[in-house]
């Protein structure tokens, strides 16, 4: 199995990607190799300063970059040579290619994997599904948060079908609780697309449709799969995101302003504060899954250091190994014989 | 001035309605008079054990109870002597009555709102606001926040026009910076709705529209007004209260499972805690304006208690002192000149 992994896309890039690679590879057994896109020169030079087993390193050199100021499909279009297009054609075409990841701009990998990958049977569309932390221990899975700013009711079926399988294989759960985003819990809540959507999910009987999710339930840890158009989902991930960063500058301004008696119960606290940001931080856990393809694409977060990079290795061979694609293909197959 | 009470609304009624009317007449001056709606014989078999200056508060008997199980249309039209329709009737044909709040179903307030008040010249739909605290000390208006599912850009940009005023007013800002809620900062980003209704807000230089604000920017501090269509700010609205929700709880779970290193931190961090629950508890500052009618509605929490009536109540008085109502109406006059 080769990994791909865009060494020149996010904001620390190449050295935490190549980091990253690095790590994996010397903490995995020979399951998979890791195919490093970028520039060779460059990267051979900072790879020099590492140990790692050489035979599972292979680069392809690209010259071009996207970079966040480009369009995305303009950019996919205009930039051959780029780790993104280079990467994804290669996905595409290899046998052996089994997944791609990419820190680099969100829009042009989403582009890239609409453009160049081939999708599963019964898919309109490609959705993007993060694992939200619910607990210490526990995720929910968030689809679409970003790939579809316009969805039809039939797209949020077919997500609600995706993140099912998603959570199947990457949460181990028999038979997910899946919900949809709504601004009320009552079934006759909502805008038309999720008035519709609700009788949709309602009446397939092969998904365990619970009913509305609110925005307060999807941290809750009452569901495990929370279906929005691609617009809604992502509003909803970064007011999460936004209230925890709030709340822990919230709290460490209290720290720092409450004297000496703050400061000891800080250090007190500190392991549980530790474990509640190591929680909260769930994009160092790996990348969200680009859902719908015949191959498996992950975007890793713009920020993404060498932690996360191997993370989202582990996680794509994982994700491999159990077959995450023929799952979601066998859940489409069910929707198209009703 | 009457400032109306639905006393028979909110999981807490009547009994912690009176007591945050009797608290706000007994700490102010002779500013307001307060007029409680409900069963008269129990409203004044309650009242019999306070003390309160007995001038300044009027009862109207009502019977009916209008409930969260109701459809908020048919019990507006059926349930003609319900708190909230005579206390609508009673805030729309009088000159005295300049306020009211209600506990109780928010559908059902809002179609009362609606099919009984008159609305401010220049806006097709009333939109509903919160303030959302940002720090200790600041908060940000949240437009609309549940009113209106289905919106088109010119109601978004009458939002953005009535947060304005109301950003002015409420937290005395002199050019209150106004965002748009999308799913991406750049001018390009969002859906159709959010797209158009981009183009309007910088055109109209009578408000200081500085661009999109995504969902981790609600709580940043980086705006005063966030504008949204009521699908999408309820959205946003209940992502960050679930997420303050977890976050607390984890805390909490780690407190009690830390042994007594975590308890005794508890203790020191004590007063950061509290403060920070304080600011996270925004519904017990009051409650969330209905904005573009001609007359004050406020809706609180449905789990609202004595502390969140009384300062309701205060909010009310305090915002028909600055004439809130006419300066929406001014921004709107300036939108028509255009």
């Amino acid at each position: 199995m080769n990994i791909l992994v865009d060494a020149f896309g996010g904001d620390n890039s190449p050295i935490e990607i190549i980091s990253g690679v690095v790590n994996a590879l010397n903490e995995s057994k020979n399951l998979f190799n890791v195919v490093l896109l970028g520039d060779e020169i460059i990267l051979k030079q900072l790879l020099s300063k590492y140990h790692y087993p050489l035979g599972r390193l292979l680069i392809i050199d690209t010259k071009e970059v996207i970079t966040n100021d480009d369009h995305p499909v303009d950019a996919i279009r205009g930039k051959k040579n780029s780790s993104i297009v280079v990467g994804l054609k290669n996905l595409n075409s290899e046998k052996e290619a089994m997944a791609f990841i990419s820190a680099g701009s969100t829009g042009a990998v989403l582009a890239g994997a609409v453009l160049l990958l081939k999708r599963i049977e019964g898919i309109n569309r490609p959705a993007l599904a993060p694992l939200l932390p619910t607990s210490e221990t526990e995720s929910v899975v968030l689809i679409d948060c970003g790939a579809n700013s316009e969805c039809k009711p039939e797209m949020l079926h077919q997500f609600a079908k995706m993140g099912d399988a998603y959570a199947k294989v990457a949460l181990s759960l028999v038979n997910p609780r899946i919900g949809l985003l709504n601004n009320g819990a009552e079934e006759k809540k909502g805008n038309e697309l999720t008035q519709n959507t609700y009788k949709i999910l309602r009446e397939d009987h092969s998904i365990n449709f619970i009913g509305n999710a609110e925005g307060r339930d999807i941290l809750s840890g009452n569901f495990d799969v929370i279906v929005a158009d691609g617009f809604t989902g992502n509003i909803a991930l970064k007011s999460c995101e936004g209230t925890a960063l709030m709340m822990f500058s919230q709290i460490k301004y209290g720290i720092q302003n409450g004297g000496i008696r703050a400061k000891i119960g800080y250090l007190l606290l500190k392991p549980v504060f530790r474990k509640l940001k190591d929680t909260a931080d769930y994009s160092s856990k790996g990348g969200a899954v680009l859902l719908g393809l015949q191959k498996l694409v992950i975007k890793v977060h713009g920020s993404a250091k060498s932690q996360t990079i191997k993370a989202a290795i582990f996680q794509a061979a994982s994700l491999v190994e159990k077959n995450l694609i023929s799952k979601v293909a066998e859940c489409m197959e069910r929707i198209d014989k009703k």
